[in-house]
């Protein structure tokens, strides 16, 4: 059990709800549509899904979709790693867009979400307090289409809120049809779980 | 054993070369970087891999990655449905491409693909005679990015050469650090194979 890690190279990962796991899920709340079941922890691996789960959620790291040369260097001057020894509020929220918003053109994808949207402008709005990391799944088959985990210090908690509530007023967030919101605090392993 | 056929949805197809198979493999040429192991007949298969090959590549069908509203429109008004009965001819040509086209922006990416090399508008000027899918495969951890499965009749043979031959002289090709052509032909499966 580690905090995410992420190379250039796509990378799966499985988030595996159940009895094990570094995060302890705080509550899971179904923002549109069915939600998931409840679990103690969340456990976070690389290659092989964790054994014994509830659930278990996979998707891969990739190469940004829609991020522009100006949007990169925008977002570049805010670094926001990872496994901050002070990050210690996680969020992992699934979402599910629509065979519309999939039908849609590149052109018109991009448009929506970043243009009427402000998607890639509002998330570095909170950058680097709120950290963020996507992954994808809709090509694996999976139940959603992105998994996205954030990392934030206990006291960023609100300006969390604040970014997801604006979000899902956007015109991009029509096309959700369902979105799970899972909130976690990570724990030290005891020993005796070593 | 079919030819393919793809829904709306991504879907996991895998291509296996061995004894088995509804291609004949005519020919395995590396055209850039390694070449693929020569087999007799490749075969197509959804869902699991053909168990007894020799090699196989999996791959993805998905949402378009680069395609404009308007090109989208270009495109629409020549269909090139796959499995056409005069369409004995195939090709797949499987293509790595570089870590640095998969470090640039999206926006980069495009003007390169789109408008420095004309990818979509070449490819649309064979349609309909020359039928393409692609097939994602970056994402799984495969050794290459992309599987483009070709179809076409034996009179458009030379058309198919020409299209991937001004392909490879654009800048995108650039990127391209690993390119294999194999050239296939379809045969009815024999009742005794049944």
């Amino acid at each position: 059990m580690q905090s995410p890690a992420y190379a250039a190279l796509p990378q799966q990962f499985h988030f595996s709800a159940g009895a094990r796991g570094e995060w302890s899920i705080v509550s899971v709340n179904a923002v549109t549509g069915e939600s998931l079941p409840a679990a103690p922890r969340l456990e976070f691996s690389a290659g092989e899904a964790a054994p014994g789960a509830k659930w278990t959620l996979r998707g891969f790291t990739s190469n940004a979709r829609y991020t522009t040369r100006a949007e990169l260097a925008t977002l570049g001057v805010k670094p926001a790693p990872l496994a901050r020894a002070d990050a210690t509020c996680e969020a992992l929220i699934p979402i599910a867009k629509s065979a519309a918003w999939w039908a849609l053109a590149q052109d018109t994808r991009r448009e929506i979400l970043a243009n009427a949207s402000q998607h890639i402008a509002i998330g570095s709005e909170y950058l680097p307090a709120i950290a963020r990391q996507l992954h994808h799944c809709r090509d694996l088959g999976e139940p959603f289409d992105f998994l996205t985990w954030f990392e934030f210090a206990p006291e960023h908690e609100p300006r969390f809120e604040q970014l997801v509530a604006r979000l899902r007023t956007t015109p991009e967030w029509r096309y959700v049809e369902r979105e799970v919101e899972l909130r976690l605090v990570r724990e030290r392993r005891r020993p005796a779980d070593g």
